[in-house]
């Protein structure tokens, strides 16, 4: 089972209209007919059952369940789960969307967008449209994961130059560099000392990787240079790689 | 740095003349001048240095370098990997591209398309234009990567039902499944028992999933369910997920 992610203007009670476009997640994607019920979740986290009470070709029109609270009957993890920040270097259109949505599904806490040197993507470019566009994205996996994290998108783009300053060391912070520099770790070493419920940075080169001086830059701000034992992967499938394996090692560790 | 992969037609000896597409790779991609080497791998994965002799708006001229064999100069993971064969279930057009792409990247040893009930790809369509489309997806990949592992896609589409007579017990093989069934697993207790050298099978289901008669003939024929400790992933999404995590906890273990 899926869930819909409510409007911020839906307060709980009463009707709630659905549109056209909307209603074809339900009607379409989950192909649920009048009288199905489904969880809904608000953006701050909490669910409640709502009901299809009517179906036209304008939308549809849900009711609320006086069963009220339903939380844990989705079969998506909800267990103790790592809370991983992607901190993802600026990518041409397309490939951030998607990296955006696949990082929501995997259940990210938090996504901040990065300006470094070898970006071919101009952070000014349609920098307004480009976060309006993603916030739309992560509601979409959210509706399809059933993801219990609420996934957050700074609003800002951040230099690279910023970045210590904004991670503020609130917890590890790795990066991933395929050359080989001194005390590079592995992800299972850098694992076994994560607490689940310490904030995990990582950090994502663009297509064109980090420059000498930019990893120079992040060693000597407290980021950690991390290895993988694998080849040179493009940037949105380093991203997608590293989250998954971290997540694996964290939340499979009990 | 990255690798050529050569023509099949090129012997080895004397002048490679690239056209306008390839040479854009070289020169455009990769940013090489004239007098620049790169390493250069056959679908064998034999390794030789090439020179770039002369660059013309038509394309480029390519010479081999006498102090021949190079390997394992690449920053490419080139130590003990697992072996990854990804069954992956039907996919739509772009995300079957894309898939097929990430996976060459990490380095899978073949992949195999299966037809299954809840494909909502149709596996006539464009059957044969979809296994050369994704063969070019696949060689793209191995010049970016590096990977020291020449990918092989099965040029049948392989029904369900023939996975495990087509699997034919040749290692572990895992499909993944979101629902509390039986005995599932989770990825770090399989790989404990996996040997570096042993083929693991990693079958992917389609956006619609495993109907539970499926689940039922794959678990009676040997494949073991896994339960991934996370959100309701994509297909897509899934099996990099997959991927990645077997790759490190494998890769890493020693």
């Amino acid at each position: 089972m899926r869930q819909l992610i409510l409007p911020h203007s839906y307060g709980g009670a009463g009707a709630l209209v659905l549109g056209a476009k909307e209603s074809h997640y339900l009607t379409r994607v989950l192909r649920l007919a009048a009288g199905a019920e489904i969880v809904a979740r608000d953006r701050d986290g909490k669910t409640r059952m709502m009901t299809i009470a009517a179906i036209s070709k304008e939308g549809c029109t849900l009711l609320p369940v006086a069963t009220a609270v339903h939380g844990e009957a989705l079969p998506a993890f909800s267990g103790p789960a790592a809370t991983l920040v992607l901190m993802q270097c600026l990518l041409k259109g397309r490939k951030e969307d998607d990296l955006v949505r696949q990082a929501t599904e995997i259940g990210v806490s938090s996504i901040t967008l990065v300006q470094s040197r070898h970006c071919v993507s101009d952070a000014k470019e349609r920098a307004a449209g480009r976060i309006d566009r993603l916030n739309a994205k992560i509601r979409e996996a959210l509706q399809q994961s059933g993801s219990a994290i609420s996934t957050r998108l700074e609003e800002q783009i951040i230099p690279l130059s910023q970045l210590p300053a904004w991670w503020a060391g609130r917890g590890k912070a790795l990066f991933f560099h395929q050359s080989e520099r001194d005390a590079q770790q592995s992800l299972t070493s850098i694992a076994q000392d994560l607490a689940i419920d310490e904030p995990v940075g990582i950090l994502i080169g663009p297509e064109g990787g980090f420059s000498d001086e930019e990893c120079r830059f992040l060693s000597e701000n407290g980021f950690i240079p991390v290895l993988l034992k694998t080849n040179i992967l493009r940037s949105e499938t380093a991203a997608i790689y590293a989250l998954s394996a971290l997540q694996v090692l964290l939340n499979e560790r009990n």
